[in-house]
Formats: C-alpha cells, structure tokens, sequence
C-alpha cells in the first residue's frame, strides 16, 4: 500500500488536502490523473446504471432539512462508541480494541475513560441567526436525498414498479478512526441507486441486481480472485435489512467492503410518512392497489471503488531485473485517466510538425499527452505508471512512410500504423 | 421566472429540497432531467477546458484545513454587513437596503440594530473533540483548492508556463438573502480554471480567455443579445485583482452574473508563500528565473449557467392559439436531458416488439425515453418541455416499410427514416 500511496503523488493521482499546511487529517485532493480515473469510473456506473428504462437519476443537496436524519435514525443511532486513555489521551473505538487488556499505545493497565456514544454526523449553522433551530448536517449518506424525492420523482416521471433512482454524491462522517489512504475518509463519494419494488418481490430483485453488479465489477477489470461476496447473517443485519450482503475486494491491508447491497424493506419511506405527516403510498391503478414500495439499494464507494482499481490494476513486473522492470497501471482502457501519449522521438522541428498535427487530431477525441522530453524508454515508462493504454511514437522513418508506432501498454508489442489509419485503429481499440 | 419554477417542478428538473418537510431554505435538488442536463454542461465545460495540452484538472476536497481560510482573506475579509428591524426582526444586507429610510418590511422608522459584519462561511468541528483546534470551514470557492495543490500539479505534470488547472465542486456559502431560485443559493456549484502566467503577461492572456469564454457561452446555444460584459471599475475590482470583467446574462429578473475572469495577480500564491512558509516559486530552467506566477481565473456558476441555459431555452410559442400553443425548450442538443423518445402510435403488440428493439439500440447510446400513454400529440408536447431533440414514432406502415417518422423538435418537420439508417441519422445530428 505504501508503494501505491507513493505512485498516486509522485505521479499526480492523489494529493493529501492542504499539503503545504500540514495536511488535513484523512481528506485527499485527486489530482491530474486522480480526477480523469475517478470521472471515468463515475460515468461508467452512470451509464451503466441509468441508460436503462427503469433507472433515472437525481442530484439532492449536501444540506437537507433536520428532520429528515431524525426520521432516518441517524440523530438518535448513528454514532459509534469511543473511548480515551486517561494516561496517554489516545482516542479509540471502542468496538476496535479489547478493554480488558493494556491501551494498544503506550501499554497502561485499566486507563480507559467510560464508554461514550460519538455521533457521526458533521453539524453546522444554516442562516444568519446561530440559534438551534437553523442548526443542519452534512449528509451522513446519499440514500435518503433519494428516499425523500421519491414521490416527486415518481409522479413527475410518471414511473410505474419496479424502478430505480440512482444519484452520485458526497457524503461526509466524522469517523472517530479514518485511515488506509483513501479507504475510510471524513469526506467521501457515494455511488446509490434505489429500486422500488411490491413487497414480496424483493428476493428475486435483490439476486437480479446481485448478479448485475458483480458483472460491473469485473467489466472494470477486477480480477474475479480478488472479489467476493460477504453476506450480513442475522446478527449484523442492519434493523431496516430484511437482506444485505457486500460485495467486498482484497486490498493490501485485508478484505474490505467495497459496494453493499441491501433490502431495506419500507422502512425509510414508513418513517419519512410518519415525521413528514405526508403519504407516500404508491398507486397502482392498474390492480387498484396503494402500498409503501420496498426497496433494494446498491450502493457503492467511490472512492473504496476506486482503491480498489488502482489497486487491482498496479503490477511490478521483472522485479530485480534492471533493464526489463517495471511499474505498471494495467487500467481497463474505458477507465485509462490518459487514453494515448503522442511521443516524437527527437525536438528536431521536423517531427514537430506531424506530432503536433496528430495531437490535435487525437488529443481533441481522447484525453491524451504529448511529451517530448528524455529518452523514449523513460517516456514509456512513465505513461505506463499512468496506465495509458497506447504510446504513439513519430519517429523520422515517419516522413517518408506516413506512419507511426504505436505501443501496446500491456504487451508492449509494437505496431506500425499509417497516420491516416491511426484513428480508426484507436476507435476500434476503444470500444466501450 | 415563476413559469419557468413551476414547469421546473412539474417536469422533473428541480425541485426543492427536503420538500416533504417544508423544504430547506434556498436549497435544491435536481430531477432526473436537472442532472442530465448538468451532467451535460459540466461535461461540455471540462472537455473544452481540459481536452488541451496546456490544462488539467483536479477535484479537491470541500474540507480543507482551516489556514488556508486564514491566508486567503477569508476569516477575516469575507463578510456581509447585516442588520434587524428592531420592530418586524427582519433581517437585511445593510447594503441592499437605504437605512435613512422606514424598514421595507414594516414601514417602521429608525428602527434598524448597528450594522455587524457576518462571515459567510459555514463552520464545523472535525474530529471526536470538540475545541477550537479542529474547527474547520466548508469551502466557500474552489479556487483556493487549485491554489494550494499549485507546486504538486505543477511538478507532477512537468508544465511549463503558461499552463491552467480546471476544477468542477461544490462550494458553500450562508447568504443573508438568498434568493431568485438556483440564482443565489447556500450551497452552488463552481467550475473554475487558475491558468498561471509570467508576470507581465496577464493582460494578453486575459484577453485570450475572454474570447474563449464567451464563444463557449454562444456554443451552448445562448442567444447573443442575452448576454454582455460587464466590467468591474476601479472600485468594485477585488484588492487581489488588477482587472476583471463578468459575463453577465439577462434572466427574468434582470442582468446577473454568470461567470467571472479575473486577473488575480500572484495574491493567492504569494498569500499561501506567507502562512504555509513553503517557497511557491515557479522554476523557469531555460531562462533561469524564478519568480511567483501571475493567475487568470475564469470561474463559472454552474448552477447560474444552467439558469440561463433554462431561461434561454424556454419559449412560448403561439400563445393564446388552443391548437398550436406549446412551450418548448429549445435546447443544445448536446445538452438536452434526454436525447430521443420512442413513441409507438399504440399500445398493440405488433408496436411493441419493433419499438422495444429501436429503443435498446437507441437507448443504448443516447438517454432515451420509451413513451407510449396517451395520445401522439399529447407525447409530442411532453418532450417539447424537456427539450428532447428528436421524437421517433412507430406505427402500423412501419410494419411494411421498415421506416420510422422522426420529429424534429424546433421546426416540428417530421420525415421517413428507415430503420436501418436510424442510427446514422442521429449520429449526425449530434455531433458535437
């Protein structure tokens, strides 16, 4: 992990926030490359999730009315216990240590404070007037942005059972313990869809998206060994699931949730009924029938997602062997922050000109680099570290033959290509 | 502006937050077709910003630590001055109001409070303890998170000057008076481009981004007459800036801002230099210089922008002419929420094999919508108010001659397309 957390500076895909003042505590800046991966894998879900007729999205606000996190439990039950070493003044989690034995920092005997409920909510002041009564949260998750718009939705998409409503958003929790890079942060990005359906169908929907989810996962380029699913049993079942299992990936540190999908019954929109006072019933009108819809949820981690690909996708290859190693980001080339690099081989001005032509031509279709300084090798080393899938070199042999070399990231076999060609060969390698 | 709130809510594009409990003052969420449509613009904002050598992005986090609010000015400099009716307990922006005057709200004299200055930043604590030390601020621009990762990009890319670095977030501010709808809300969204310079040079380059700016507000199809330049004088320039200019569009209540280039000068680098104690100096190898750049900011509302998309768009068309009214939203193709509606003629069987087919290929690659209640002129009228481009029916000759009626959304011209050629015709409407 350490290696990888060295790469996404040195490289340009994570920063830590702040980093000239210190840094703030688990929050992250994604960079040049960070950004363009991150962006590619968010679309990938939206596309995959909304260009279906039963799914469409929403955009909810971070700030939303109080009362929607009294109805949704977090108020009174989202918060995790904590306690302190009265010697050393480490905090802990309380549920991470055992309290019998020595703090785990600096090894005292019974020097833990009582047991304390943390809430995790981050809280601030809406308005000019700092009394209580404008006080609000930063959304502790995306999900209920979805459950309260659920009837706005509905009626104005005119939607009938089953469908979905997915949303990309960020989300905020004042975790008492954050770490692992990027794994557990205070801000982070959820990826949620919610899918209405008629009680008693919530079994066979919850396989169906199972199976559809897993698919994605590796449709990104997860190998298969490397994910599994971890089932809730009854004793660690949320008290809204009738059903939940994550899909979980073996980063370096362990195994780790990665995206959860759960059956949360009508338990939302029950409770929005009863602190809004306002029905949220469905109506079918074809069998005369008005329910609360139950409600499968998939929801992923952006950024877990994310650590997940990169990841999955970082190998050292030829370890120990000076002139064949190398680092190497193998990217699904649909998630690739750089889709190609146009490499001339020399500064002379003859190459220039060509090489300038074909990155206008290129670089205004695909996110893509020009780089012209030191060797061609350290230039293909580096766009490797990036993950981009093909390197096109303009060499002089370009000036008679019309054409390039273009390099394969993963194999590294070389092709010539005529310039004229170059495009319809990158259209059909970028089929996604 | 109240039609165009109202059709907002009634077709789906924004609603108001937390509505179901009264809503959350000034805040909104977007509906399925609001985020399709931002989704657009802010794509179509960061392709024409970063698909160039000379910029990249980044996505910083909305936490940031607190210094940077210290050196920016913020903490001490970004307040509003506000005042009460003692009487009403109105409260006011001292500027918006003439204070020799009886109070607008209950016509009483003499009765305002001192004007005290309020600091529009949202405060809140990170971290299980609750003191001063860990109290940081939602960020109320995104600009600062370009400026304080400013050495890291610019290392990590190895850019020389002049380069840029582009950011799409959220930022947040608690406005005395909001108000006007997405105009001026607490929480907005920003899309905003620091391009680094030689000093010396600034005025050039503003010019340059100035051109590129206003041409991409024409490109998304606002109408020219709508929108102006309106330059900051001497005395309404920032003390960080040395020149600046918005681009300002004609909304129903009259001309706002929309977006905003501004020569920064080296304030911010210089300011950060100061508090974080780190050198920011640019490294000019070839000319052996070193010195701290210059910025050129070009910062867009996106929630502002998409207002005005809105407002430009929506036409009333033969009003007052029962059979030929309609309101139309006369989109960009490029940036209209869904891009084509299936419409078979009935709801027979022989319709729907055919029509499902066209809607899984066609759906596939452009949102799309499958519409099939009610009567074809009442369909058509539904997707004039969201803006879709192309409305594609099927009825019973397509049985026979494997064609297809396309409706063009602005002229209402329909043609005969055949189904296999379906495809191509769209491919070259939107290319874009």
């Amino acid at each position: 992990m350490s290696d990888l957390v060295a790469l996404c500076k040195q490289r340009g895909f994570i920063f830590q926030s702040s980093e000239i003042y210190g840094g703030l505590n688990s929050c992250w800046d994604m960079g040049p490359y960070g950004v363009e991966l991150k962006n590619n894998l968010k679309n990938r879900w939206w596309k995959a999730m909304t260009l279906r007729q039963d799914v469409v999205g929403v955009d909810a606000s971070i700030l939303m009315h109080p009362t929607v996190w009294k109805a949704s439990g977090h108020v009174d039950g989202f918060s995790d216990p904590m306690v302190d070493c009265k010697v050393c003044k480490e905090r802990f989690r309380a549920d991470n240590i055992d309290m019998t034995k020595p703090c785990p920092k600096c090894g005292s005997k019974d020097s833990y404070t009582d047991v304390r409920q943390f809430n995790l909510m981050f809280k601030t002041q809406m308005g000019a007037m700092e009394d209580t009564s404008s006080m609000v949260y930063l959304r502790p998750e995306t999900a209920q942005g979805i459950f309260v718009n659920f009837l706005n939705v509905q009626t104005t998409m005119r939607k009938k059972l089953p469908f979905g409503i997915a949303q990309i958003g960020k989300a905020f929790r004042n975790e008492i313990t954050p770490g692992n890079f990027i794994f557990r942060t205070r801000e982070f990005e959820q990826m949620e869809m919610q899918y209405f359906v008629k009680p008693g169908t919530q079994k066979e929907s919850m396989e169906a998206w199972k199976e559809i989810r897993w698919k994605w996962h590796l449709e990104n380029g997860l190998r298969a060994e490397k994910i599994k699913w971890a089932p809730h049993g009854p004793d660690s079942l949320a008290h809204y699931a009738d059903a939940a299992t994550d899909i979980e990936y073996e980063f370096p540190m362990g195994w780790g949730e990665m995206e959860g999908i759960h059956s949360r019954t009508d338990f939302d929109l029950k409770q929005h009924q009863e602190y809004s006072g306002k029905n949220m019933n469905y109506v079918d009108q074809v069998n005369n029938e008005k329910y609360l819809p139950y409600v499968i949820e998939t929801s992923v981690g952006a950024d877990r997602c994310l650590l997940a690909i990169m990841c999955d996708a970082y190998r050292l290859e030829n370890e120990g062997d000076a002139d064949k190693e190398r680092s190497v980001m193998k990217f699904h080339p649909a998630l690739s922050p750089i889709k190609t690099a146009i490499l001339p081989l020399s500064k002379k001005s003859e190459l220039e000109e060509v090489s300038t032509k074909l990155f206008e031509d290129i670089g205004g279709v695909y996110k893509s680099e020009y780089d012209v300084a030191g060797t061609i090798g350290k230039r293909y080393r580096r766009q490797d570290e990036i993950g981009t899938p093909f390197c096109i070199t303009v060499d002089f042999d370009t000036l008679n033959d019309h054409a390039v070399t273009v390099r394969d990231r993963d194999t590294m076999v070389q092709e010539r290509i005529a310039i004229a060609n170059v495009q319809n060969y990158l259209k059909d390698k970028f089929k996604f």
